[in-house]
């Protein structure tokens, strides 16, 4: 339990709020409980009441110190997902009202019991999902679902190659791809991990030794058939055999790279190939392009959860004050698919 | 003058045609002036008499044995470009017509009094050009369009970094850069191209000594603003300044790679810019691609040739016979835009 938690178990006050804060850089023991003043919404702006933040493996990097938050965010608090209830409209406000369910994604400060964000970047909660569902929603299934789509085109009928598939963007990517018809190959460090990929419907899995090549047994795995899109999680320990598996026309998106930020790159072989390598990232878009993916995600995600096509993936439901523990396991690699923080009392489940 | 040349000055005979072929790898001095057997057109070819044959820096590869030609044109021959007139046509062609002057590009063999191709994928020489002008048009500015245009979605007032300026495809990037309103910033390692290229309306102009970093002189030039797409002609000896002057968003296509083929990238640094890479090659694609790629150049970049917008640069034309001489001079850098070898002749001119 983080330190402050005691006092933070109570109820906070009218006009404050919990939080869980970054102390100083460093291990998950610097995450503490405090009160911040309660926010107002401004113009177009909404207030949330937090049921569950996510976790995600950048607020571990920003609580090492090694992540800075953008600028306007609250530099001391991680987090950038959270689903909850609209408490509060600002002046100007015309698409959300006090009560509705919504979820979001936000430069920082997600780890609060109430955040504040433009209403056009709320996201509608389809209603046969609970709120702490919902939580484990937004930043994996936004970013698979723009990198995929929005970014590499993904069709019907192309393989996709999805590193980490046991992370929370991989379950995501994974649903995804399978929902708009395309061949998926998985990888994980961790069979267990890639066993549960398989149960959810992974066309093809593969376990990766550190250190180990892969390309020949994914090229085996698609009978020889290259990879259209790689949903790259991984990095530069990858680069090299990703770049032995890619089609004609390959589209490779640099989503995260935990395993290391540089590498060789083969240019002549990106040209024979005719492929392009492509980074993205959310979190430091400006708003417009934020509420812009928002709108369409709602258009076009959010009735594939409504049909049950796609399924928000729980690790675990830890209280808040838990923060810690939910970081250490991320850290160790042990959970899969999404932690959750809960901001309700003394809430706490297992998948 | 090549071996071969005495006899290959007379004109052919009726049904044979003159070649320039490569006798084996090596340097200019493998290449013969050779007779083959003159080709039929099959269904929706056209055989063209072949007026000039581009030289290219592909061809100079392939002559070393280091680009061996694509299924389906010959081996020995090198040549990806011409511009000539339609002497027969064959079965089912609905396009062209005999006598019509036409350009294009070929997988191989262009070094050659004829050549065949598919009809779709021969571009009308407009009237104002004479077919030796036209000669240095399709390889460079097919190339340099669908990099800046169609792979990297180049905008008016976006900025455009193009390498080697003073090369064919580059001397076309930037004048059609500026055709479409684009800021241009042209580098070469020869200060006298430069000033050729900024005499073309080329915005603004770097001499890059070899080896040196050439980052902040970019920035400096463009006011500190990045840039935002990257015709990339050099490959790994400018692949960390290329990484360091990237703006938001920005495009990099990777055209040809004479400066080395693998660098380290930077994925972290594409991933904060969410930048692209891209390989492309316009040689080895199928013949469908050909086609739609001429019949949209014919559409939209044809017209700008007609009202004069853009002009065909021309190095030299120089006899079919002295191939071994435009190797040479292209393989000393002292070549400015095209160099061309002419089927007409004893001709031979200097611009």
């Amino acid at each position: 339990m983080v330190p402050g938690a005691e006092k933070g178990e109570r109820e906070s006050g009218a006009g404050s709020m919990r939080v869980i804060e970054i102390t100083r850089p460093g291990g998950p023991e610097v995450l503490r409980l405090a009160e911040r003043p309660l926010p107002e919404p401004g113009r177009g702006e909404l207030r949330v009441r937090v049921t569950v933040s996510g976790v995600n493996r950048a607020d571990l990097l920003q609580r090492r110190g090694r992540y800075p938050a953008p600028p306007g965010v609250p530099p001391d608090v991680p987090g950038l997902e959270f689903s909850g209830e609209v408490d509060r409209v600002g002046e100007g406000c015309r698409l959300r009202s006090v009560g509705e369910r919504v979820m979001g994604i936000l430069g920082g400060g997600g780890y609060s019991e109430s955040v504040l964000l433009p209403e056009r970047e709320a996201i509608r909660v389809p209603e046969k999902l609970s709120l702490e569902e919902a939580g484990a929603i937004p930043e994996v299934f936004l970013t698979a679902w723009d990198a995929l789509f929005l970014q590499a085109g993904l069709q019907a009928g192309e393989t996709v190659l999805i590193h980490a598939v046991g992370s929370g963007v991989g379950t995501a990517a994974l649903q995804l791809a399978r929902a708009a018809g395309a061949i998926t190959v998985g990888t994980s460090r961790t069979r267990a991990k890639v066993d549960r990929a398989l149960s959810m419907g992974l066309d093809h899995g593969l376990t990766i030794d550190e250190g180990a090549s892969w390309a020949e047994p994914v090229h085996d795995l698609l009978s020889g058939r290259g990879v259209d899109v790689i949903l790259d999680l991984v990095g530069a320990a990858y680069l090299e055999d990703n770049q032995a598996v890619l089609s004609e026309r390959a589209r490779w998106v640099v989503v995260g790279v935990p395993g290391g930020g540089k590498g060789t790159l083969d240019l002549r072989r990106m040209m024979v190939k005719r492929a392009s390598l492509r980074g993205t990232v959310l979190r430091a878009r400006p708003p417009e392009e934020k509420a812009t993916l928002a709108r369409e995600f709602e258009r076009v995600v959010i009735p594939l959860f409504a049909s049950a096509r796609l399924h928000p993936v729980v690790d675990r439901i830890l209280p808040a004050t838990k923060a810690a523990e939910a970081h250490r396991r991320m850290e160790a690699n042990r959970s899969f698919g999404k932690l959750l923080l809960s901001w309700r009392e003394s809430e706490s489940h297992e998948s």
